[in-house]
């Protein structure tokens, strides 16, 4: 967990505050501007890189573009005292989905549960940074999501119309860090793709094949195959689910319908997500479980390990103390990365340069 | 779906009755017996053979052996208008499963959706026939459960303390088969293997390895090894969460404290499962969302093929399809099974000995 060379170390205040400037001076309002920031920062602090401040450039050219609503009317448009539909009206996805995971909350700590489906959102960022949201709160958190460009065929298919669809749960736990699973429904993202094509790296077998089914190596011939869900035909079935639960239930794009936000940035992407928060004293009171948590999971982590396996890891371990330390010592931030947002903060005039 | 020769053929209704009268004569109330026989059947109408009729033997066997409570008090302990948690007494899986699953269609009917935690339960057979009860009332199905004995590491690990964990989704449709996946987190079940050994078989790389994580192709090494999870540490994640979900939230075993229910005959196996329903029309009207659904699952199903895949499949509709021809003409049992069941019947004193 030490930090890559070359990388620089932000707080993650600043990183945040930095984040919400930009948003500001392109337009939104101040609150949903550091809802922004916070979320994106909390990628960053999970190292979960490629989904924290270095997308905000591609999030502002988006914004200048026009693809975006900067004061969203965020609102549920059908509402029960345990589900709701949220219609995000073309907001970023982290004010929108910060305005779900709150509602679910709020309902599930009076009913006990709720579902939440999100319709016309964007990208919100990793699925861990929702799913935890319930967990200060003694609560079971479950979040899904629509990828925002395809990248995986069906199952016996080659036609691009599926995404890495991915699945996040999270449960509290006592003394150890709480689990928090976060996990794209392909071996591989297509970022992880990308990077290694741009270091000149070859990918494992397993990742991708091309439209006759034989593996790619070279991640420089990405355009002419697809992505591997995991497991299989597994991994196709629990893609498509999510795709429904999180888009055709709200009436949210999925299939042909998702648009490659990376390339097109003007059409609505009517995004599609769903979060589902419960309190765990419905089956057990909270001290108890969190006990009977701590226990199995030290249970796993203590268990045999394999010759040279150095740790046995839990779901979102890794993140949780990545958290922990970045909060202490501060946020890498790739050098390509502070140049691009360096550059953002010269054409917005913000007064942070990062420098 | 050609029925492999060798095989017999029975009508639904005959295996069921064999089944409730099978356990009638063991002392079963007459009730939970045919709920008994309709759900085991279920499981050999889908094409799960190996959790079917096929299990009936090895369930008598336990009675006989005292493992079961024959006249259970199943009964919700804990219960708001969203969530119970019931408690199976040690029943048969089948009735338990079907009390919990039929108390969540209840309230979901009432209050939108349901969540129902189930502890000291039994083996229930394939998950997929309890996520789809929900589904004539135009809701959707989660199912998850911990598996009956444990034949996988965690991930850097070599104890066997994980199950092969199932999670099952199933979401109504239209025109077309319903959506119903049904997968456990395992590359492989331990059925597979097992059946690969007795015809001398060998099986894939990536299903099993060994203690110092070689691949076994020979299913008779498979005591010295254990089952891979699907997507390598995702799998493993997901089986965890499945585990803590279905058992630790329930009281229910999880880990260590799984009964290998194959082996051991009379110790309770305290088993974990879970049940979600939920209505569609909490987000749209269901005819909308039929509608749409169809549309999506033709997409899907009308894309473009890889050379040589006959057919793009739907998560569930092989099944779905067997369930129609086998209404029709029948259930094919294997011989060996059906060589047990008259054994079974003879002992048993049955009117009826599947001549």
């Amino acid at each position: 967990m030490g930090e890559p060379k070359g990388d620089l170390v932000f707080a993650a205040k600043r990183l945040e505050d930095f984040i919400g400037a930009a948003l500001v001076a392109l337009g939104l309002p101040e609150g949903d501007a550091r809802t922004c920031g916070v979320r994106m920062t909390e990628a960053d602090l999970r190292g979960v890189d490629t989904h924290g401040a270095f997308r905000l450039p591609h999030y502002c050219r988006r914004i200048r573009a026009g693809g975006f609503n900067l004061k969203p009317a965020v609102r549920a448009v059908r509402e029960k005292a345990v589900t709701a539909l949220v219609d995000g009206d073309n907001g970023m996805g982290h004010v929108v989905m910060t305005f779900a995971t709150e509602l679910a909350i709020r309902k599930a700590s009076e009913a006990g549960l709720a579902w939440v489906g999100v319709v016309n959102s964007n990208h919100a960022g990793p699925a861990a940074v929702y799913s935890t949201m319930p967990l200060a709160q003694d609560m079971i958190g479950i979040y899904m999501t629509v990828a925002n460009a395809n990248h995986m065929a069906p199952w016996g298919g080659v036609e691009l119309i599926l995404g890495t669809n991915p699945i996040s749960f999270a449960i509290p736990a006592g003394e150890e860090p709480p689990i928090a699973l976060d996990m794209a429904t392909t071996v591989s993202s297509y970022g992880k793709i990308k990077l290694a094509a741009q270091k000149g790296e070859s990918i494992p077998v397993g990742w991708m094949v091309d439209q006759k089914g034989q593996p790619i190596t070279d991640p420089r011939r990405s355009d002419e195959g697809f992505l591997l869900p995991i497991g299989g035909y597994k991994g196709y079935g629990l893609n498509v689910v999510i795709g429904m639960l999180a888009g055709v239930l709200n009436g949210a794009a999925f299939g042909r319908d998702v648009v490659d936000f990376n390339k097109d940035l003007v059409t609505p992407n009517r995004g599609g997500h769903m979060i589902f928060a419960m309190r765990v004293d419905n089956f057990r009171p909270v001290d108890e479980f969190k006990r009977e948590m701590d226990r199995v999971i030290r249970e796993i982590r203590d268990s045999k390990r394999m010759e040279g396996a150095d740790r046995i890891w839990l779901p979102g371990e890794m993140e949780y103390l990545k958290v922990q330390e970045r909060r202490r010592h501060g946020v890498p931030v790739a050098v390509s990365t502070v140049d691009q947002l360096r550059r953002l903060a010269d054409e917005l005039g913000l007064p942070d340069r990062l420098d």
